[in-house]
């Protein structure tokens, strides 16, 4: 009898493949589909990092890096933290990963010891929990809703810290909402995790992905801060799983071992494309396009809240919507598939990304043209008329 | 006070890297450093792999790919064991990850439940140990020497199985021996394990890097058998993280649920580039430089004999010599050491693959040119002298 280790049990699948396979198979159909569930920039990766990249390529001499990354693209990135936030980040504490997906594997595989817990968001990104029950931990839910902005406050950390708790891992803006902690909560909640002798790991991949400001990092509120960072979002280039981890000095020796042995390296055609990712040129381009994502939310919130979804906290980055349709279905994911079938619209429903409020939210992304978005808003307002 | 999980202190460093800085500052001295120590081809990515990297380049459409994969991969791999091997895999078996790396990673977060014992040999691909230990497995070493060619027997596996056992991962051809498991001894290893109802992961990484004939396949000895493999060294691609898992089929929505929450996808330029890896001029070329490999080693052998190591073993495939140094020294470290400062020739010593006979046995790699074999050889022989 085949048998997966227990921990099986506890990892989900993710929802929405099943609504988009059957997109697909609609699309292969011949129908329309306009999909609203993508958790990826629609941009092309940026010319000058393609450029770096087929330049890299010239010559075929694609061997592995050292297990931490290539040293000039970590001295590029304490460089960015230098010169975007103003803050010092030595090279020697970044570890470049195969996208935050990597980092967030170094992470949990550092510090989460077997029953440890861990708190997280629910609603948050679904892949946390999964992380530290990889690594036989014990994830634990902090319910999150409007009232916090669906970001943890000091009051929660402090209501399901035990003496099991070993830390927390949060990301900031979030993944469904798109909401922020501001420089004050990260403290607070540094400092709580702080005196209680815990870990505090902050997810920052949708960083420059805001659009209200910019968001603070984690780093600001003290070194001993695990900080996740990828180049998929800000920097357009998911399909090259690329991203990096900031640690603290203690801990620096231990993930090097552990990148040693289950990574070997990153990639290094993505490592040497990278390089040209804080170039001038890049930055620019990429600040249009947050422009362009910009006018995409500023448009998207208040269209959907006119055909009855609410937005109940000021989403004020990456490129969601977590929009509550309780008054429009108490199934959200039969209305997810409703939409796919009968409108032609793909979205994310809330048992995604946990259980508190999911049956009463759906997570809109925008990651397509704005005139796409209107004509998937406008068939929803048919369907529902 | 920061303290990792308690498996860090099970996590071993790779012990050459200290001896690869060290040649890294003599070579910024100005000395030539001869490389015997590296694990990876010396030749760069065959060029109509390049050529389908650039030409999936140019529009920058760089996307996530299914988590298990490209479709058109994963058919043309499974094409690959119909052609190669003449053996049914399906596509939907066949996962697509970072390395064979990835495919250890998956297959041990599936199989390896918390203090389940894992049989594996020693010497044996270091990181082996630190995949079983990472998902809170329990590492057991089966001690293998000349006598069973550095591979395990059926006797092994029934001395050391236990009711805490649930499986084992063995390589064949392996690192650092080279040694490989015949047909008949890997049927029969599958006989036993699936007698004890455990799983059985086979490394094939080195398949195709063979000198006196082909390595049979682990999957001709059942479809119960999870197989890793990768493009990093038959096909050369080392750098761009790509290898695969074949899962048997009871397994694969488990994986599958792992590869979405672990790692998204594999490195999608990595992908289309692979697809290239299995025509006809790829292949004539990676044959040729499958020849090459065996005239260094069919040079090498006899040479590191001729000055006192001894290679008890017929080492038949990937680009490693096990040698036994113990006519030399008996303290393999110290004289890697004395080798790389005295005669500028770097090695692997055998502490890096285990406990078992590590202190008087050295890795050498051939792969580097033959006049820099003969160099290192020299200079050795020099210093022995
Ligand atoms: C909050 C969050 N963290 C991490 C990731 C992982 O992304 P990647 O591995 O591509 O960097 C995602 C992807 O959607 C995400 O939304
Ligand atoms: C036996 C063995 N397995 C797995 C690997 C991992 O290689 P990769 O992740 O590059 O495929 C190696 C690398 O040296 C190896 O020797």
């Amino acid at each position: 009898m085949p048998v997966s280790a227990p921990r099986l049990a506890d990892i989900a699948p993710f929802h929405v493949m099943e609504l988009l396979g059957r997109a697909r198979e609609l699309e292969a159909q011949g129908r329309d589909i306009i999909h609203m569930e993508v958790g990826e920039p629609d941009f092309p990766t940026p010319e000058p990092i393609l450029a770096a990249a087929r330049e890299f390529l010239q010559d075929g001499r694609v061997f592995y890096t050292p297990a931490l990354g290539l040293p000039e693209l970590r001295e590029a990135i304490s460089g960015f933290y230098r010169q975007r936030y103003g803050i010092a980040v030595p090279a020697s504490r970044i570890a470049i990963t195969a996208g935050a997906s990597g980092a967030l594997t170094l992470a949990l595989a550092c510090l989460a010891a077997p029953g440890s817990e861990w708190l997280l968001t629910d609603p948050g990104y679904p892949c946390n929990r999964h992380f530290v029950r990889a690594f036989e931990g014990v994830p634990v839910s902090i319910p999150v809703g409007a009232a916090s902005n669906f970001q943890p406050t000091r009051l929660d950390l402090e209501q399901h810290w035990n003496e099991r708790t070993a830390g927390a891992l949060f990301a900031s803006p979030a993944n469904p909402t798109g909401t922020m902690l501001d420089a004050a909560e990260l403290a607070d909640i540094a400092d709580f995790v702080r005196q209680r002798q815990g870990q505090l790991i902050i997810d920052e991949i949708y960083h420059g992905l805001t659009y209200n400001g910019d968001a603070p990092t984690a780093l600001a509120a003290g070194d001993d801060i695990f900080v996740v960072q990828s180049f998929s979002k800000y920097f357009q280039m998911t399909g090259w799983r690329l991203g990096w981890l900031v640690i603290p000095e203690p801990f620096v020796r231990d993930v090097e071992k552990l990148a040693q042995n289950l990574f070997i390296s990153a990639s290094t055609p993505a490592q040497h494309a990278a390089l040209a990712a804080f170039q001038p040129e890049t930055i620019a381009l990429l600040e249009q396009r947050r422009t362009e994502f910009k006018a995409r939310r500023d448009y998207l919130a208040p269209a959907l809240e006119a055909i009855g979804f609410r937005i109940t906290a000021q989403p004020e980055g990456a490129f969601y919507l977590y929009a509550d349709c309780s008054a429009l279905t108490d199934d959200s994911f039969g209305f997810a598939r409703r939409l796919l079938e009968e409108a032609g619209v793909a979205i994310t429903p809330g048992i995604d990304f946990g259980n508190h409020g999911a049956s009463s939210h759906v997570r809109f992304a925008y990651t397509n043209a704005q005139a796409r978005l209107a004509e998937g808003v406008e068939r929803i307002r048919q369907l529902l008329a």
